[in-house]
């Protein structure tokens, strides 16, 4: 699907070398990149090495890094030389004939450039007697060459075929630098291309490189500015992943393998111009509303469920002919409620909590497309229907999470798969005008492990974007939060908000202390019409204490009269530049999933964080 | 214990404000600090909250914090008094007269000392009518005022008597401001003092504030210093503690309180004269040399080792009268056998790794002292002796973690314990000159959530100094690796390694595959000589690949033959710039549990951590 070879640094995943090389190929990537460490822990020879890659079908593109190689004494330096050309013999059993020079952090690096350029040249006629050549690279941390541009002045310099550049984006656009320049530097002089995105962070360099990068997508750089530069220098080489994470460090390398081979793919994508050979994913319908969830009960435990759904103005609309699911309507929104047994797991080795949402269903003309979509970025993406109801691509189903998938569905399967289920004798279908006028956004429980994962497949594949939203502190520790959203295209914008589960948040204290994560927020016109209507049929929100209305009259004035009523009903309040917004909650269901309804006023873009640590003090553990 | 009164903020507890509550006084403070988000997220009113801290014994010392209140926006500042006027309230509602009042780290903060001091007098006039007196505190981040000196020129302009200071040690420290200043503030104008530790780190000091503070004696702030010069201040209100930790608001709020309270006597200790009020801990008898461990084999797991402690040298002196305890020397070293049934566990719900070290034993003259000062610093400690042979006193055991007791023993009881044991039959006790000569340093397995409190304990109870050894990255991830040294006051000084379980080691995938860090060290005085000797028993080191000599013949350039004595026995090799380190472990016992051994050779400081990689990879998982 591309021209361009495809790589990875084995540094980024887990395992023995061994292991690294199998996952690396199963991903499906052309080419690793050997780092020294695993190699010299691995109880394989080179040759060995060298042969398994190649039953694999793997080329050994880069042998990294070697370090520190320049030195203000002279001594030092053939002492460096002479290591080189141990390294050279490795290299030559592993069949690898480039190797990446970074440039030294040490005190005792030259900072003269006319003496580093005869240094480099002295180590490149060396490797060039060995048939080698060295992408050398400027470390952001350098103690003299520490910019991109640098690094290529001493290239240019050098001016000896053996010697050419890398270039690591991390190196570059963690110091701020622009990538424009890339464009001027010559391609058949850069030898090797490293990526990696990252979050912004505030902190010393090294230890943000060797702790907190990740894959393209996963971070915050301008990876698409940066490969535009390099299309237009004329690279062709690899496109590597060199990503230092200490999560990806513990994880399942098949796993972080192909989440890295979809970055490339959807960094590829981003940046591709018209008759390039860059990956393009393919094109899909819109997506529109949120129109269906569905919910896992388990057996015989759906009777708090159901009164809550019907408090909040669903409608048993019918039963299902041959499983055990119940399809409650309100408007155009479905709740399907699945008491039929079978297990939802939501960490390996931990029982579910239910009930719990699995699947968020969302309308567009055309769910092949996004089936091929996801299919075309390494993701897993079933076309389901109901055997004998729906037509096999009704439904394109993307597993979000180990417990929740994302099922975009056709408007006729809607049709034809209710067509499956039985009315509920003596319930009126409500004909009175639905209080919930859609979904306005999903909250889902993401395990830390798997976080940067998630936030990858939503972006590559549904094209939402990622925005911080604050960490919720709470009675039981800090969840980090984030919210997802698709470009408008549809009323209502398909919104997620992300909750990272952590080790200890899942820990024996934790699981039995936090409040849910898991929800389902309503939209509502007028949240004060919709609580007195949930009162009627006998509904009550989630008790709010009275210190919270104390300390909203404190912080925003509000009048009495509202706080009084907002207090009757359980509604909380909060407020940006651009609105307002009031929501209630429902009780937890069982030890994770709640419900929501909130009104947005004006253009208000949060998802009430502010209020997040009461809320969920307020729920029962 | 002390004349000087404790204290400590909600915000550093897990839990409801009243659970909260209920840990401070269990752990022993006199009062404490109420956060205001705890406060608002809590069902209780104010005077509830008043009576249950009054009937727990605990007094209300601050109400905090209340930001934000200077603006160069007019109206902004009246709507800041009002929302003062409201907490002034909830104050009275508590009980408490003491408001923190912090620096404003707003765009908007007055940036005029002269208007600072008009509004800050304003309102502790507001206050002065409701008889309450604000301590105003200088963020490290606040926009004009963020240094204590700053915030003191204020409120002595402010003149009033119902303003004075907070001084935080984490304010000051973090912008490495010189705390010896604060002996030049009258003790009087100073109201509250909050006590935070950290570690050092390279980041933004708003997010380092937010999750990385700890408890005095975790982190590596120079507290003492601060200590000094606020006694010389005169200052004698409470002393209390202020930290915003992620893993302390996920953890159990009782251990946690306790470790705090912990962290206030160590700190008091650090800091007391003659004369004056604060805590001292009891002395103690000097440490002696490791003299024995004790291992969990679980019944018939004991024969593998059993042999390698047989290849090590060991000899099997003697079996219990009464237990399945056997007795294992050489020279003074002693190792117990423990194959009685039991279980050990390493984590809440996880089965033990067996075999696994459960005791260190070390010499000296006095348990019972060292009994008195754990207890003195809130660490449970038993006087145990093993009941009809040895006197109560012979051993005070204090848990360092959930798995692994320090044992401090009197040298008379390892002669009348050892009169429990018959002798093994037909085994000759070596009179050979024993091959160990002692325990260089023992590992342990820390989970993550309690890393901060088995180092405070550490220091606190044996003064042993923490040292951040280099992480170690593994085939399954990274481990944060750090080495607990006492002074030395014996021939071999008391050395523990600590290597942190994160919980994503402790996953099913990580579990299954972290070769070990459990493990005793033994030292010798030659290890080729040691090497040797172990082969003729039949002693097989875990073998290390190839690769990795070759790597340290390009790093190192030591000579082929020695490189070749050291592949023929398993050795590894590191050197610093004070001496050599040569090293070779057994192979894993179970999962978790090791053998090495070592030879120092010069004033070499480390553990050989850039092999440990190297030594996981070569452990079968």
């Amino acid at each position: 699907m591309s021209g361009v070879a495809t790589s990875i640094a084995t540094v980024c995943l887990s395992g023995t070398l061994a292991e690294k090389l199998d996952a690396v190929a199963a991903a499906g990537f052309d080419g690793v990149e050997v780092f020294e460490p695993d190699l010299v822990a691995s109880p394989l020879s080179a040759t060995q090495i060298r042969e398994r890659a190649r039953t694999l079908g793997l080329t050994i593109d880069l042998y990294q890094p070697f370090r520190d190689v320049d030195s203000t004494d002279p001594a030092q330096f053939e002492r460096n030389l002479a290591r080189a050309e141990a390294k050279f013999d490795v290299m030559s059993g592993l069949g690898c004939d480039l190797m990446l020079v970074c440039s030294s952090p040490l005190p005792t690096a030259v900072r003269d450039d006319a003496v580093l350029v005869t240094q480099l040249r002295t180590l490149a006629e060396r490797a060039q007697r060995r048939g080698i050549r060295l992408a050398y690279e400027a470390l952001a941390w350098g103690t003299h060459v520490n910019t991109y541009w640098h690094s290529w002045e001493i290239v240019r310099a050098v001016d000896h075929p053996s010697l050419g550049l890398c270039l690591d984006s991390f190196h570059v656009l963690s110091r701020g630098d622009d990538p424009d320049r890339i464009a001027d530097i010559p391609g058949d002089k850069i030898f090797f291309v490293q990526w990696a995105d990252s979050p912004a962070m505030a902190m010393d360099v090294l230890q943000w490189s060797r702790h907190h990068r990740n894959f393209p997508g996963q971070g915050s750089f301008d990876l698409r500015r940066f490969a535009v530069a390099l299309q237009s220098s004329g690279y062709r080489g690899p496109w590597s992943l060199e990503i230092f994470n200490d999560t990806f460090r513990a994880g399942d390398p098949v796993r972080t393998a192909r989440d890295g081979l979809r970055s490339l793919r959807f960094l590829q994508d981003s940046a591709h111009c018209v008759g390039d050979d860059l990956f393009t994913a393919p094109d899909v319908e819109p997506l529109g509303d949120v129109v269906s969830v569905r919910i896992a009960a388990g057996p015989g435990k759906s009777s708090t469920l159901q009164s809550v759904l019907g408090a909040l103005g669903f409608v048993p609309a019918g039963r299902h002919r041959d499983y055990d699911l119940q399809l409650w309507r309100q408007g155009q929104l479905t709740v399907v409620v699945d008491a039929s047994p079978g297990t939802v797991w939501t960490a390996p080795g931990l029982p579910a909590h239910l009930p719990a949402l699995t699947q968020i269903g969302i309308r567009s003309d055309d769910p092949a497309s996004w089936a091929r979509r996801a299919h075309a970025l390494a993701v897993p993406a079933d076309s389901v229907g109901l055997p004998g109801v729906e037509p096999d691509d009704a439904v394109a189903r993307v597993e979000v999470t180990g417990t929740t998938s994302v099922d975009v569905r056709a408007p006729s399967s809607a049709a034809s798969w209710g067509a499956a289920f039985v009315p509920v004798p003596g319930v009126r279908t409500a004909t009175s005008v639905p209080v919930l006028t859609g979904v306005d956004h999903v909250g889902i429980a993401v395990p830390d492990d798997e976080w940067d994962s998630v936030i990858l497949l939503l972006r590559s594949v549904f094209g939402m974007e990622p925005h911080d939203e604050p960490d919720i502190t709470d009675a039981v520790g800090l969840m980090r939060n984030r919210s997802v959203i698709a470009p408008a295209g549809s009323s209502t914008p398909f919104r997620l908000t992300l909750g990272m589960v952590t080790g200890l948040a899942a820990s024996t204290f934790g699981t039995a202390r936090r409040g849910g994560i898991g929800h389902v927020a309503f939209s509502c016109d007028d949240i004060f019409t919709a609580a007195a209507a949930m009162r009627r049929r006998g509904f009550t929100a989630l008790p709010i204490p009275s210190n919270y209305y104390d300390d909203l009259a404190a912080r925003f004035g509000l009048p009495g009269e509202l706080l009084a009523q907002m207090a009757a009903s359980g509604i909380l309040y909060d407020r940006d530049a651009d609105g307002e917004f009031f929501h209630l909650f429902t009780p937890t269901l069982g030890a994770d999933l709640f419900f929501e309804v909130v009104q947005r006023v004006g253009g208000y873009r949060g998802f009430g964080d502010a209020n997040a640590a009461v809320r969920i003090a307020a729920q029962p553990a």
